[in-house]
């Protein structure tokens, strides 16, 4: 199957010209899976709740919509960060809607900075859908740092870890420990990062792009440079995924002891 | 703190030749801390329980009576990896000195490879150790492959992991994700590998060396290259270990949220 990311630069606020550039963008695109950014539709650098619940969407809104509407038109799976509004609270989520139609919700496990004033702490824990094409996963941006996110999703059997970030720490950080991820769960990830930058007052944050594809042996197949804009894509077998066993002897998932782990 | 690690090619069977140099080692370095290989005393790749049974030597042993002479004496904390003979069991299994004269047994929790067949799986869990100068875990070489080990160590309050080894894996795997426990979890990571290799029929084992020391932070510190003999020293702050925070908003445990974690 063919996985992809899309990097760019979302516009701050302007949803209606983010959905259109991520609607553009699929259009072009040859792919299985598509991943986008995290909060890809609206921007990320929001300092008052008042600001991003005024641009959060429901699961019946515009983005989930267009988004079902072209999954099932392309037959492809599609996973993309949006504020979600849901019952009075807001959450960083990221919609992943199958080549069926079917929409799932992740909402952020592990909220970063100021995120922390806006967003109310995700709730749907770590889930795997199986899209027809391979059983995937999603995790947002900080939850890369929790060697837990990846585990979780790896051991309820995903294939595929799609990662839509917003990333301010640097590449020489996230990337070889999201290829940790991979190869210590032999999955395949896709990080699709954002990249340009935004400006609060005397708050600059800049987005540090290098999204990357990594195999199930921490193989990198794909990646960007920190301002590049478009499509990142590689050809990958999930298939691999269901091999934990490297020899003989032994299994990554069989020798774990999870009776002697600390939770 | 000095924290150092001891790279050499223990001789297969030569129990008495290792001990003088691991003895020799030990009387010429200057460290608060000193780690050697998995299985220093004995050599590695033991293919039939009887043998390696022949060599394991409980904690009375001569092993651990020079361990703790030499801690005592030299007011350092010293780990080394040997089969310990148990109850009938044999264990690959690493041996915490401190400076008091205090001595742990650490149990290798996962096996690798024929491993499996001489050695019973470690029965005393991942455990930390209040050396005086710091606090001190112990995971023996494939236990790298699993976050779990030293995300449990450093739960448990380690600043400081040791960790013996006798890797086939090539240095290019495992150096980048021992480079990303230590930034996961903000400890200090001692890996002290062996060189050489052994041969059995037809089967070589190559050991790859290439023994590091890796800062809170993910940096290198000190490194040896495949064939160095001798040792690998660094200055640590283990305090720097007590900071999980990297920002006002973030810290890297208290934002864990396990119960969304599977185990």
């Amino acid at each position: 199957m063919i996985v992809a990311a899309f990097q760019f630069r979302p516009q701050f606020r302007e949803r209606r010209d983010n959905l259109a550039r991520i609607e553009g963008a699929l259009r072009d695109v040859d792919a299985d899976l598509a991943v986008f950014p995290e909060l890809a539709t609206t921007g990320y650098f929001f300092r008052s709740v008042e600001d991003i619940a005024a641009l959060a969407e429901t699961v019946e809104g515009e983005t989930c919509s267009m988004l079902r509407d072209i999954a099932v038109a392309k037959r492809m799976t599609i996973v993309c960060g949006f504020a979600e509004s849901a019952r009075g609270n807001v959450f960083n989520s990221a919609a992943l809607v199958t080549p069926a139609g079917e929409l799932s919700v992740y909402r952020k496990v592990h909220l970063f900075g100021e995120e922390k004033r806006l967003f109310t702490p995700g709730d749907t824990g770590f889930f795997v859908v199986n899209t027809g094409d391979a059983r995937v996963g999603v995790m947002i941006c900080y939850d890369w740092r929790f060697p837990e996110a990846a585990r979780s999703l790896a051991l309820k059997g995903a294939q595929v870890i799609c990662h839509p970030s917003a990333l301010v720490a640097e590449p020489r950080l996230w990337k070889p420990v999201m290829r940790t991820r991979s190869f210590e769960n032999r999955v395949v990830s896709v990080t699709a990062d954002r990249t340009g930058s935004e400006k609060q007052g005397e708050t600059m944050l800049v987005f540090h792009g290098s999204s990357q594809i990594v195999d199930v042996n921490g193989d990198v197949l794909a990646e960007a440079d920190e301002t590049f804009e478009g499509w990142v894509r590689a050809v990958v077998d999930p298939s691999r995924a269901d091999v934990k066993t490297f020899s003989p002897w032994n299994d990554i998932f069989a020798d774990r002891r999870p009776e002697m782990y600390t939770l």
